[in-house]
């Protein structure tokens, strides 16, 4: 870490299931984690953010130390100069200042409002995979596929304020629609989804009885990877023309920016060094130059989100409060 | 530019056909260019590269002002902390030291050695396309892809010291082999030799005479392009393809770092708006935001290599020369 001030934060990671919250201090350990259901029942965005906020006004309650600052990571786009959410498809949340509803909860703390896959590359990056990496990047390959820049050791978050969608640059230029309306997305062939769908293809063919006994009871992304760690052949086929999209998509992230690491994290990097050293043996063959970076697993799992949506504001607590620290 | 402190330095701009050079400005004018034939038939890499030092040092003789430092751009990849090139495929130069060789000829001046798209991007930052760019990228439409990127208003030329390439990241999975031994880069679709290819399939489907007849002098992209705003229909098809893949590139690039402009260069971007157009056309649909950054044409055509091989030395006179002032 940057110093040896001791601090506590309060970090909340808003996901469309559930919402995680801690309190994380300056070494990124996590204290009285806490979590619930992601409260989409409520029709009212706003009411919906003051759900969470409440909650997270009853955790700085029961922690009897001091908070000297929170944050918060949302899946979606967040306006960097103001902490509104401006689209978070799956918490239904659009143009939505959670940056104020928090405030009002929390009305003497710097508070900072980020897209979740941004929170994990500053928490790998402080506490995590990339500790040493001055240029990285995380990949969190789950029903999506997030992903977050470390640019000359700092979060490089885009040039216009939208915030860098790794997940959607072309892999197959004219491949099968994205869900955001494109086609050959990098989330069409990398994400947990894709691993599914190739499985579900092998299943179809005919190759793997197991694989198809799977299918019934709704096939998941661990467990074609289970089945293709134990040699089915079905599973396995899906399992490396997966490992063949992840290498291309990180060979092109490697080839574009000479990236040293990329930290794998998600679901399917459960799969450990079967994924990563399916990738790595690729990327020789893909990569512009010998001397190439390579993929490991993040450090951090489903902490990443939380720990980092306070690290920015602890690295420059008053800038970072983008309305002023006492504003309001 | 940054300040007004007058300057002149020497830019070298090595091509694998012609070797331009002259005298540059703090406001990035030439003075007194000149050109010679690259010279490949030299078997020894360094005579060739000391007939360029020859060449380079008559103009500085030439020339009545006093020079205060020089740089040389070469299409392939340098060590940036040394001025050595690793490997320049088109110059048959690798493990080159250009510096060294400089060096001998330019005692008492600040040296950059650097990649050509690197070059083209800071001159197209400081005083071309790219001025008032944050975040942008410079893409040569050539032979090759070659690209630059500007990130947080300065050059970014990667982690591990291998250099940005663009024209090297996915395009198409399992696609068309690319001479670097990868398949489906953004080279193969999006280079002029591309165009050529995408007008030659349409010549032999039979739908454009004039294509076919063009065929027999060697198809170039500058014809493709000139039967297709003439609305030739095979030329058309190939071009608007073209365009296409060229797009699905852009907003590949939009989508991942959030970049405010593209400026093209090379002999395709000579189409000027009738390609600008269809690219831009094509990004609504292609990009994650609706607010994205578009194309436009470079500003500097064939000088941008010279003028951006000393822009950086310019910035940081002192530090650029990575093996001391006067060590030599």
């Amino acid at each position: 870490m940057t110093d040896h001030m001791e601090w506590y934060k309060l970090g909340i990671d808003i996901g469309g299931t559930n919402v995680a919250m801690g309190i994380v201090d300056q070494d990124g350990t996590v204290y009285k984690k806490r979590s619930i259901p992601y409260p989409s029942c409520e029709r009212s965005p706003e009411r919906r953010m003051e759900i969470i906020a409440e909650e997270a006004k009853e955790l700085e309650r029961e922690f009897d130390r001091y908070l000297n600052g929170m944050g918060a990571a949302v899946p979606g786009s967040v306006d960097s100069r103001t902490g509104v959410i401006t689209d978070a498809y799956n918490l239904g949340l659009h143009n939505a200042d959670l940056y104020s509803v928090l405030r009002r909860y929390f009305p003497f703390m710097p508070i900072s409002v980020m897209n979740d896959a941004d929170a994990a590359a500053i928490a790998e990056h402080d506490h995590g995979a990339l500790q040493d990496v001055e240029n990285g990047a995380v990949l969190t390959l789950g029903t999506g596929l997030g992903g977050g820049l470390i640019i000359n050791g700092r979060l490089f978050s885009g040039g216009l304020g939208n915030g860098c969608e790794l997940g959607h640059s072309t892999l197959v230029h004219g491949g099968e629609k994205c869900t955001c309306g494109n086609e050959g997305c990098a989330e069409v062939y990398c994400s947990a989804t894709a691993l599914v769908r190739l499985g579900r293809e092998a299943a179809l063919s005919g190759k793997s009885p197991a694989l198809k006994a799977a299918l019934i009871g709704g096939l998941t992304a661990r467990r074609v990877i289970e089945l293709a760690r134990e040699g089915d052949e079905g599973a396995r086929e899906a399992f490396y023309r997966y490992a063949d999209y992840l290498s291309s998509f990180a060979a092109s992230l490697f080839n574009l920016l000479d990236l040293e690491l990329i930290a794998l994290g998600g679901g399917v990097s459960g799969a450990g060094d079967f994924l990563f050293d399916a990738v790595n043996a690729r990327l020789d063959d893909k990569c512009f130059y010998k001397r190439h970076g390579k993929v490991a697993g993040a450090a951090l799992g489903n902490d990443a989100g939380l720990i980092g949506c306070v690290g920015e504001a602890n690295k420059n607590p008053y800038s970072f409060d983008y309305r002023g620290y006492f504003s309001r």
